[in-house]
């Protein structure tokens, strides 16, 4: 299938060279041209604008930093509302803000083309190895379009609604819950240390368990050990998630005093010099709290 | 191997059902005598007092309520600390204090009896079908020794430490752990109703992917219906946890904010009138924040 | 002088008449063309347009609700940046957010203007009666040429730095630790209402000893009583103002986990149809989560 | 006349001082005997055990600091209970938990003896000055018993109720409000500083506004000169009141967020070495969080 991919980060590239691997025809575009020219040597053709890449695209997928970006790669002159041809796809992959995923849905409406949203879950690795969860929403037509896709990115598919924004919901909550492991984990470690618990012991034992899930084992492997790397998720992006997360759920009324909670230690992660460190870096903001000294 | 066992509620006699099946000798006791007398048909021993329960067994295994039960049945003067012979073992399995399990093994000590504690993960449902994790501390050949009695209580063991509080304090970490995710699910579901996604879709979604838990799958379910029964774990118990929780974390000067914001549910729900209701119903309070109406 | 004055909401009608009564010739603009007429009858010109208000005067005021109402009126073709002469003088005295009185400030600069930030604390009867508190920021002398309006809007005038900004910061802190007494005096009469404490001997206790500010006086008596009348600042504006102040804190990188508190509260609050109360009826909240039956 | 005075603190001692100044016959008891040496020298006569310094009073007054030493004065076999003649007085000054006021005055009034409760607010100046404020509950008669007493010992004295535990909550109560506005302002200075308000500005505009109370005065300065002394009251005592707020309130249902989070600070406070500091040290907390290097 011809392919748009737009946003060549960590996850993006992985994702990127993935569908070229299954034989589809990729352009693709980055702000930052060098990570597009590794693409090239896997055989996919480079655009100039994101307009470009979107002109000859059957599908346009996106995967960019937050909404900013994706709106810059959306609306500016050059952009993917003016660059895709009527009936065709946009598959917004992106973590952004259930507002933002509503306005694209009404702008590829009004230019007879086509949106849905299917944010992933999966850190770097996952996306590497073609393990994402995709969370779709939108069209029934449109998702089955797209299908092939997600089963070359991930290992499993989930449809949320007929609304897009509905995946952008699910993504954002199911962030929050995994801050509210890691910040669970946080305070649970710091409590084991100071009274005499083995942090490995604990892990085997919280991982042996009804605990037993693939989340307790890799955070809780990297606050056990104190050892927040490799960095597959920066904590200022663990920020800008909780802040599109509190958004929409101001947006529905709808109070969440652990979501607050887990603000308030990200930004004081970043007051504390952690602004470059993997988001399970909160712990150590517990364990500081709690008097133990760890270096980040 | 003749056991006393002591404490017949809902996990404690679905345990001390299984010792009988498995061929052990038991002495029963419960304060509530009834509760003893249907283990009597079950080919147990009835004793009047604890310290006969604990007088010709080589093991003691106490499941009870709080501490005040605990200390209750182990220092009146037909307790066990009077009634168990040099070299007998006690196996402490109540969810209890850090403190109160550091004076029982001073206690025992003192008497030159042993003492262990094996406090347990999982639902009367998990007890009845043999499935609990025990988790234990103490002196290794004292934990051998009792070892024949977890593989029939459970499906795994985990060894701590050689300090008995130690399985305590792990005990109490996975309680709040727990109550982490049912907070954490609890303003999850609350934004996806208000938000518009189905909560069986998000169900299907959380344990469908990196969340694929046992407790995401349990309580998830509950909440998702709304449906906060069987009631498997009073909330007054989840509360009473959080307690233990808090002062073994203030004495070791670890702050857990995580834990005070589920503290204040708890008590919530209890001016609230769900004194009666499974834990997983502090939900409730997440939703009537949020404007929700739903029945008790 | 003559003054262009700007947003004649409850606030804003009060300081116009009190300025036309000071003998200060007056041209009024207001969305809702009616409030502006009011003013017509106590001798004030009623413009068409921002810029038309702005146009003749000396100093412009501005009393707004909110970032969005101050941005219109300052920059849409009709604005006062356009009408306001070369040397004129804008006082921003509405609460708007650190980020929006930077840019006026910049904005103004580059046309020749000037600019200061005067937010005001006080409640609509201390405007009416002159009692206001004003906290300048900005060019020194441009507060001097303000500070004769300033005595007659109210009670004192505090100058904050030169930068306009920081009054603003200033503002939101201040009406952060109103909310801060708000949240601590809701909990407090909860807790004496259950414990059997007479909520009138409460308050008189709290007042006459060291918490003697007329700040425990006002919102005391109200939550004492449990009467939120009158509406002297609607409770979506204290959470408007509570999400410009955690703005401000998270571009500074300060956590503010009590400011985060009360937002949860605001937020429930809005959820539990309480959107026309006066801000002080988050009381209601905690009486609602003990179970104490109270109107709204 | 005839008083027995027990517990010679930093505020036990200038009460002493100030009622033997006024012409009472004191008989005071300390467990470390040097302050009651002290005393001794300005002619109060110095008893071997507490129920000595009961035996001969009319009305005896304990200032101690917590349950724990309340309940040795009172019930050991040289305390009050069994010292104090029948008829006589005891009141209980110091901040205790509600649940030992109740058994204080069941026990006396079971020996026929009499109880009242009157904890104070005050630092350890105020005590010297005289300006203590006493919240006293208890038989009507028996207050009016002791009130020429309070009136040495205070400028202003508040009647609660009938049952003496009410003081004991209004005492809590207030204590709490002291540490939301230590809280609240260890917030607010942390921002002004990060945003470039200078900080005597701020406290400056506070306490000459609505906030003019003496309370953000004292604790206003402190945190603004980022100087925490003298130390008043003990960062540790701070969180025994908390302790025994949160079990007054557990007992009544009250859910208190905000109580839950300076419990946190607290408990935060003393693991990071701060057990020495006064209590309103926590504002050193909400700077580091934030970024900001101070000393303790």
């Amino acid at each position: 299938m011809k392919i748009g991919f737009i946003g060549l980060g960590n996850m993006g590239s992985a994702m990127a060279r993935n569908l070229t691997k299954a034989g589809h025809t990729l352009t693709v575009y980055n702000r930052t041209r060098s990570r597009a020219d590794c693409l090239a040597k896997e055989g996919a053709a480079v655009a100039e604008t994101p307009g470009h890449a979107a002109a000859k695209a059957e599908i346009v997928i996106t995967m960019l930093a937050d909404d900013h970006a994706l709106e810059e790669v959306m609306f500016s002159p050059d952009g993917i509302a003016g660059g895709l041809p009527a009936g065709g796809l946009h598959v917004g992959m992106s973590t952004i803000s259930v507002a933002l995923s509503r306005r694209l849905a009404e702008a590829h409406r009004e230019r007879k083309q086509h949106y849905i949203s299917a944010p992933v879950f999966g850190r770097p690795e996952a996306a590497a190895a073609a393990k994402l969860f995709v969370v779709a929403a939108g069209d029934q037509e449109q998702i089955e379009r797209a299908s092939a896709l997600f089963s070359v990115l991930g290992q499993k598919m989930f449809i949320t609604g007929k609304d897009p924004e509905l995946a952008n919901v699910v993504k954002l909550t199911g962030n929050f819950l995994i801050t509210t492991v890691l910040e669970g984990l946080a305070e649970s470690f710091a409590l084991a240390r100071k009274s005499g618990v083995e942090p490995a012991k604990l892990l085997e034992i919280l991982t042996g368990s009804p605990f037993g899930a693939p989340i307790y084992q890799t955070y809780g492997s990297m606050i056990a050990a104190g050892k927040f790397e490799p960095v597959g998720f920066k904590l200022p992006l663990g920020l800008k998630d909780n802040r599109l997360l509190l958004e929409a759920a101001e947006e529905a009324a709808v109070p969440m005093p652990m979501a607050s909670l887990v603000r308030d230690r990200f930004i004081a992660a970043i007051a504390q010099g952690l602004g470059d460190a993997d988001w399970s870096a909160i712990a150590l903001l517990a364990m500081r709290s709690a008097g133990i000294e760890q270096k980040a």
